[in-house]
């Protein structure tokens, strides 16, 4: 089995909702990405937590065959985060970030994750996302998240970065913030002459709009009727996505079209899971026939041929 | 050739948007559904116009076999409609209303009209939708679209109407309104409780959500790279969805799945055609070779199997 390894936050969420609220859950990019992702492929975590981080987090990752050697433990708290979607589900508001152990965070990779084949640098800061990707040797394929944060303070490092990965995945607001326009197309194709051959844009509720090889795919979201917290939806899909590309063994040059199209199915179902409950819940639920079911499902909610 | 009636508005407007700006350029749901429809089938038009109205006009529907007979020309203005997309190319700000000699439209069928078998309700006051329902003959299929202001203004007389009609085509944010939700999958389920057997929410950019028998079908809008004005792009999908519906030969009871997910592919690139160009400018030229070329694209977009 290939190797995934992810950059990104660990952290502890409290989340409000109108379905209710949950506090200090186990949250944080690298695990809304590994946990669905480990269910494709071996999964390794480069971040850091403080000294409070619990033993049965740890045990969540392990569970799954989650490589956590890449994880340091510092003195200090675990980063944590803050939000409510009490006024509106599809964005946040932000009410606390506390970065603690993380403002200091140099990610530095074991001698063994160093020729992990595929690369996923989750949303830090890009200066940090350069100097991972720097200890990698040649991956096979490299994946980079951001958001507006970074987009308004470090643009020069986020653009640096990006001519170094195959593929962009961002959500609509910070693709049209990147780009300076209202237009999709239009955005899809200035973000690809920053230099990903590939660029995914999540648009929450309605899917998402791929454009590679001067060619777009675009699909809707799976419908969900009971949505209970999108807190990790855009990092799950990242998880969904790249989980298939490193599962089926995806090259640089080969004729990838259609295993990119599978990929974002497969980000699209994850991410489906991944809003029906709080935080990780219903991604430490899934299994493959799960997957495998709402896969079928999606088909036949976009398929013209159903 | 099977035939359409439509009741809607036939209106001069006034349009500013980032691409720039048109004065009482004709327009009108009627318009909208009509120019588009009449490539699909026969089209039949009632609504009122004042004596200003010109003959041009007019001759913009005659040339398509749009049968405007049942168009009332009355003493006073015809209705003017000014908004503005500068700000928000998804949303127009009303500037100006001017019902003019549509304050006391009521619509009256020519006889020859009674007996059209598809009939669309575009956009207007319920009251005078079912006033015109009940005017019809036996119809084979009957499509309703409604806006804001009747949902907040006239929701029992809308309730009572929704009763009698097969499709109901309507934007998300009039779906949301009526259903009381955020959530579409929820909001679709409580629209066919009120009696049409489909229901069809237009998203926009996002595309279109349909519900019938049970089941979901959504995709995306068709990309457009350059989005000059989006007025009467929803009426237009309508054109392209019931004008499938027609040319298909629509019945009720049978298995029309499939027909009706072509109609909402249609609908989709005919809107997509309509957002081109200033008012109808985009839907005059418009031709069977484009709308085919133009399907197979929307055909790749969305396509797994493309």
């Amino acid at each position: 089995m290939s190797q995934i390894l992810v950059v990104g936050s660990v952290a502890y969420d409290t989340i409000a909702t109108p379905s209710g609220s949950v506090e200090n859950t186990l949250g944080g990019s690298a695990n809304y990405f590994s946990i669905p992702a480990s269910l494709y492929s071996s999964v390794r975590v480069v971040g850091v937590v403080g000294k409070d981080f619990t033993e049965r987090d740890f045990a969540i990752m392990r569970e799954r065959d989650i490589d956590t050697s890449g994880i340091q433990i510092e003195d200090g708290e675990t980063f944590r985060w803050s939000g409510s979607y009490i006024d509106n589900l599809n964005e946040a508001v932000t009410l606390k970030t506390e970065l603690n152990v993380f403002r200091f965070f140099n990610p530095t990779l074991p001698a063994a994750h160093r020729r992990t084949p595929y690369v996923f640098l989750a949303n830090i800061d890009p200066v940090l996302q350069m100097r991972v990707l720097e200890q990698v040797e040649s991956p096979q394929f490299v994946a980079l998240d951001t958001m507006n944060y970074w987009i308004d303070s470090k643009l020069d490092a986020l653009k640096k970065v990006l001519k170094h990965v195959d593929a962009f995945l961002l959500n609509e607001k910070e693709a049209m913030k990147i780009a300076q326009t209202s237009n999709i197309v239009v955005a899809v194709q200035k973000l690809l002459e920053l230099g990903p051959k590939i660029v995914v844009v999540k648009r929450g509720e309605y899917g998402f709009f791929m454009s590679t090889e001067g060619r777009h795919f675009v699909l809707p979201a799976v419908p969900v009727a009971n949505v209970v917290d999108p807190t990790g939806a855009g990092d799950s899909f990242a998880g969904g996505f790249i989980g298939h590309l490193c599962r089926s063994g995806y090259k640089r040059g080969g004729d990838n079209y259609r295993i990119l199209q599978e990929a974002c199915i497969n980000g699209s179902v994850v991410a489906s899971f991944c809003v029906e409950d709080f935080g990780v819940g219903a991604l430490k639920k899934l299994t493959w026939p799960k997957i495998e079911e709402r896969l079928a499902h999606f088909r036949k909610v976009v398929s013209v041929w159903s």
